[in-house]
């Protein structure tokens, strides 16, 4: 029997909210923390590991070390390298110097490990995904990003905000890129068994698609203008993933991978709907968008190609 | 502060596996719990209280009592009276005998307590639930019953067998009555974004829906006459409900209560998505069904009001 | 990766509660149930699976199945076989029928699955642990039974109810058989810091060390007699060492193992304090004992060798 | 039927961490947020906010405010104030600053709410809780500081990893002040049954008492050091005593609370193990300490009290 290992590489905000997230789930027996600053990792392992004597904890062992960490891992959580500020000008720069960390990142990890599952948070999302999972000869599927996770979790938010329902009775999925070319699929809402247009009726209120869409990206500045960075709801998106992938859940989310002709789109990465198991991603869905939806996704796919040729994948 | 009391009424099969559920769960400072049979509300409530100082558990105080131990709860679960067994024949006998006993019961409910959220279980769950709610002076949508809260939960197994995908991951509802006449809404299903014919469409499979309809019904029957009861399936449909009255979720939830017009429909209780809060039972909805649904939801009222009329509520 | 797996054989009151708490727990991706009545297997899987689709619930596969069904599995909780009755009297007779049903059901088990750790329910507990742990060529440790996990949750409500302060609070162990011999070790008992005398004058209050013995013992019978069987007590201990296996907590429970020498007791099985990690028990404590508790020990010891060898092991 | 609430205030490092277990544990239904920099107030509400569809979560509603912000709440945490650096030096600066916030802290929270439980975490934790506690007119035990919660994890995660048990199961208490006089109380401890010598023989292994009270104190510093603050060990602390309010468990935690004559000692607040249920501090225990135990004590009430004279109080 092999109790359950975690490894999270780059620790700051958001790694370390991870962390927290991870030893609230319970699932894993040892955790262990890579980063770049080992002192960092170091504190952080430290710090949690206080807390797990009290009774809101299982019994987790956190350390901290180098790559050497990541062996025997079931899952690999990356989260390294500075976070990307929103926003298409310096964009690629970002990318750039991402892309160079992460393969850097990819390289270590895979003398170590080529069996975990990796889970990828890093920005510019879909194509540091695109790079990890086509790049070390990893299986199919077995490399994900958290992807539109997390716009769902918010575009849920916002939604249940303006009908006053408990957000997780807001169905759909916001698709394509991980950052300002994502949308939500309109086509896929459903609230009370009601959809887009029935929406409308029953709540008797207009939904501008486009205003959502934009709140969706916008509340993303909002939180980092306002605190300084973002790190508990990717957590909680990552995590998600991690406990499908752990109890081979067969879940269904919109995480990233590389396509192969799905909306006859190639040679990128972004999310659809997936369905996670224990293999990692284990199938993608296709569903049928409204027009202006497959468009925005095409133009998504768009977006995110030009990044992973600019950065010369 | 008030910490949270939950009592129960009746614990056989089903109150007790709601006991160990409500426990589980976490948020109950105290559940007392009432049943006709003394020696066993006492044995369950000690049974429990043995466990309540392993680690899995909170502290929570576990008791036994007459009526007067439902004063003080924040909600009360009705699971008293002898189960219905499905089949049309000898339901109106059932019907007459524990309407008696749940008229009873909610005499000596309410001489203690008129303010708690009151979540019927007991069988016929639609007709108990409109006697509940309409003859005892308590407030709209503070009484509800499971409805069909657990064939919701076999449907989207069923559908979730079929698919191969996580049953979290199926949306949709089943509505009506909790029993035979109840029906899978496939207007309201969603599984990865696709609705009911871009399903098919995607998994290449043809879904008879009267065949699911049937074995929504048909599963509880196994159960049945395989361990000779069901208990832990509407019991965490029951628990599901308290908690969404707990912490004031505003969760959609297809419980039963009495119809003011929708759909035209009037003078009977029947599920429908409900948004439950605090309150219990705060704002119903109305999907727009498929035509056929609409004729189904009809039928499944006149089946619940001719029990109404015929045990003369 | 391998997501986790358990298996109960024996579905009974006690199985289905520990069956319950197992996917409460959510740290199974599969369970699955082997009992003699196949249906009740079968019922119990289907019910449990109804739920699945609850927020209260991971996604956990349940099925039923021949002895095949414990293929796989890194737990296997045994819970076959009738239950005993508290009382010497016929206990031989119980002792003769269950072991000899625990010598098929580990005959049975070993065909599929010789890596499990084994956590022994079925009574009397110290004998079928004995016999499980010693005649099937498994590894030491390999085997546990709950032993006087119970006792001593019991032992813990009934000191807090004596005290009024949380019975996670009141820290000591029952030792010896799981039945009639076992005793609380006083010497163990710690309540806010204090010690069993210091309680005492703190708390100004005498407290009977017999009677509380007694107490432990007839509180079982209390609710054997009030309900007809008691389970979710038991459950609740199983269920923690099962995850202290899981998670190789290194947790230290009061669980049944055979003695090599410990008191200087041989040849037998009973409960001290034990380290539990993913091997099963991976150590015993010898906790030093006030001299009438050594006695008491000794005492356990002869009472359950004497049944080991009437039945011939 | 009141649905509980939680104010956060300040939510820097710490609160921050407070907010995230906060949510995690799912028992309340509101959680408010008030800190002096209102946009990192508003940004930890919104970022939290967006995960709350994630299924790991129940609805919450997260928002920030001004003062009138923690009216209705059942409980109030307060973390406001800048951390203090271990040390004895500069220590009194910290404290007439900390104090000076925590006035005013307090002088706005009262006009809000005088019915809350008000768990204090700010530093110097035993000054700012003997103020909050003292002057503003609250009953006896309605405002308690995290005290020695935290050093008691740390204390029980080092004599953990030296014996190679899980935490959960090593049982003792650190006590006096929250800080550098505080002290293992190796009287309360028992590890498997044993105690401090017994451990000693047992385990064959020399603890030095001396150096593990310098560790528990060192630790922190480490953490520190290494990572720039220390925060998920405290706030698993706070929660940790949340919860036993709102559940009114009658949990013994080691907490701080103005002393009345135990061990002879007054007009001083330290920790001691206390019962804590719906009111607060419920009842404090005395346990009988070694000698050397009480000279400790009584030092580090001395230490305390100095600083509250000197700060004005």
């Amino acid at each position: 029997m092999k109790p359950h290992k975690l490894s999270i590489v780059g620790v700051g905000h958001v790694g370390s909210a991870v962390l927290e997230k991870a030893v609230a789930l319970g699932l894993f027996s040892t955790i262990s923390l890579v980063d770049i600053k080992e002192n960092v990792a170091f504190g952080e392992a430290l710090d949690i590991s206080h807390s797990m004597s009290s009774s809101l904890n299982a019994n987790t062992i956190v350390y901290s070390g180098g790559f050497e960490a990541v062996q025997d891992a079931d899952i690999i959580i990356i989260a390294a390298g500075p976070s990307i500020k929103p926003g298409c000008s310096d964009r690629l720069t970002l990318a750039k110097e991402n892309t160079a960390i992460i393969a850097d990142v990819m390289t270590n990890i895979v003398k170590y490990n080529t069996s975990a599952v990796i889970i990828m948070i890093s920005n510019p999302l879909d194509v540091t995904t695109y790079l990890a999972a086509t790049k070390f000869n990893l299986k199919k599927g077995q490399v994900l990003g958290t992807g539109t996770t997390l716009e769902t979790l918010r575009f849920k938010y916002i939604i249940s905000n303006l009908l006053k329902v408990d957000p997780h009775d807001v169905y759909g999925y916001v698709l394509g890129e991980h950052g300002n070319s994502s949308f939500p699929a309109f086509s896929t809402l459903k609230v009370a068994g009601l959809d887009f247009n029935d929406i409308q009726d029953f709540f008797n209120i207009k939904i501008d698609k486009t205003m959502i869409q934009e709140n969706v990206i916008k509340t993303a500045y909002e939180v980092n203008n306002a605190k300084g960075w973002t790190n508990t709801g990717i957590a909680a998106g990552a995590i998600r993933i991690a406990k499908a992938i752990l109890l081979d859940e067969k879940a269904v989310l919109p995480v990233s991978m590389q396509l192969e002709g799905e909306y006859d789109l190639n040679g990128v990465s972004l999310s659809l709907p997936c369905l996670i198991g224990k293999n990692g991603v284990e199938k993608r869905f296709t569903p049928k968008l409204f027009d202006n939806e497959t468009a925005l996704l095409k133009n998504s796919a768009l977006c995110i190609r030009s990044v992973i040729e600019n950065v010369g994948l």
